[in-house]
């Protein structure tokens, strides 16, 4: 008797097609009559309830899976983002270290075993995705560049950077860090 | 019709249940007697049938749900594996380029500026759940250390870790290198 106010109007339609196949088994079965119409309606009208129902649930399961399917891959993507991220700074002093100007043999040795080590770090994020924003040069892109910094000098083109602070860098097509920069005006 | 070779047994049982219904409905409704037991029956049948169809997909789309929430843990856990199994190797020229023994004060600024990045690098690594795998002195496990070299010295307890030659690393609890080693027969 549940869902039967929902039903009561499918029901009506219901009951032309319940009647005709009622009229064919009818004829064989007619000695059985402990049944009604009413009880044949009510039970057409719950297995269409059910067969609705799960319907539904169908459609939330096949959702459920895109979704779930569509976080995975974007998941896969910017998996190592806050490694990368929390990286950043040392990827920095890093660079910072390797700017010293020297006439020492054992400093120079130093530093081109560190060099190494820099761009083997520098392969193993650009395997993960990570890329250096285009800075130096490029016209002024306020998703790319954070600009701490106005000039107005006519040496360089209007709205174009003309220094970079900090570099900035992209997990895919993901901004992680912005690249700091001066910018003409 | 469908499924009725199925189903004819539960009808058997349904059978009874639904003649109690039929019942009491009869009394009301005699004059609208249309229907016969039977199509009722095949009704009833039908009913059940798609309600265990949608209790089996309930289930189906529950045990989804619960593997998704284990994979997505396990994801998260280990999101970092394929980035920190590939900085590995620059961490272990990291190191060695840290070994330099020298009296010149430039190499020395700049070796200390280099453990300093290398500190914040393992920090970044440690956040992310990557451990170093205790080898030196420890017992032997075949699990965290590969043995490269034996030896046979009474000054080592037997079956215990005597060199190290390159450190290995854990991610929580997942080896994702093991450490190579020397092992006192």
């Amino acid at each position: 008797m549940t869902n039967e106010a929902k039903t009561n109007q499918e029901e009506t339609t219901q009951q032309d097609t319940q009647e005709e196949v009622v009229e064919e088994v009818f004829a064989e079965e007619v000695e059985e009559d402990t049944t009604t119409e009413g009880s044949t309606n009510e039970l057409t009208a719950k297995l269409e309830e059910s067969e609705n129902k799960y319907l539904r649930l169908r459609a939330d399961f096949d959702n459920y899976r895109r979704r779930v399917q569509l976080d995975e891959e974007a998941n896969k993507k910017f998996r190592a983002q806050s490694l990368v991220t929390d990286l950043l700074t040392s990827l920095d002093n890093f660079e910072r270290a390797l700017q010293v100007e020297t006439e020492n043999e054992q400093t120079q040795s130093l530093l081109q075993g560190m060099e190494m080590v820099y761009r083997g770090i520098q392969d193993a994020l650009k395997r993960e995705g990570v890329e250096e924003i285009d800075a130096q040069g490029a016209a002024f892109d306020p998703h790319l560049h954070q600009a701490v910094m106005q000039e107005s000098t006519p040496d360089a083109e209007p709205n174009t950077v003309t220094a970079v602070f900090q570099k900035g860098y992209k997990l895919h097509d993901r901004v992680i860090r912005p690249a700091m920069v001066k910018v003409n005006e």
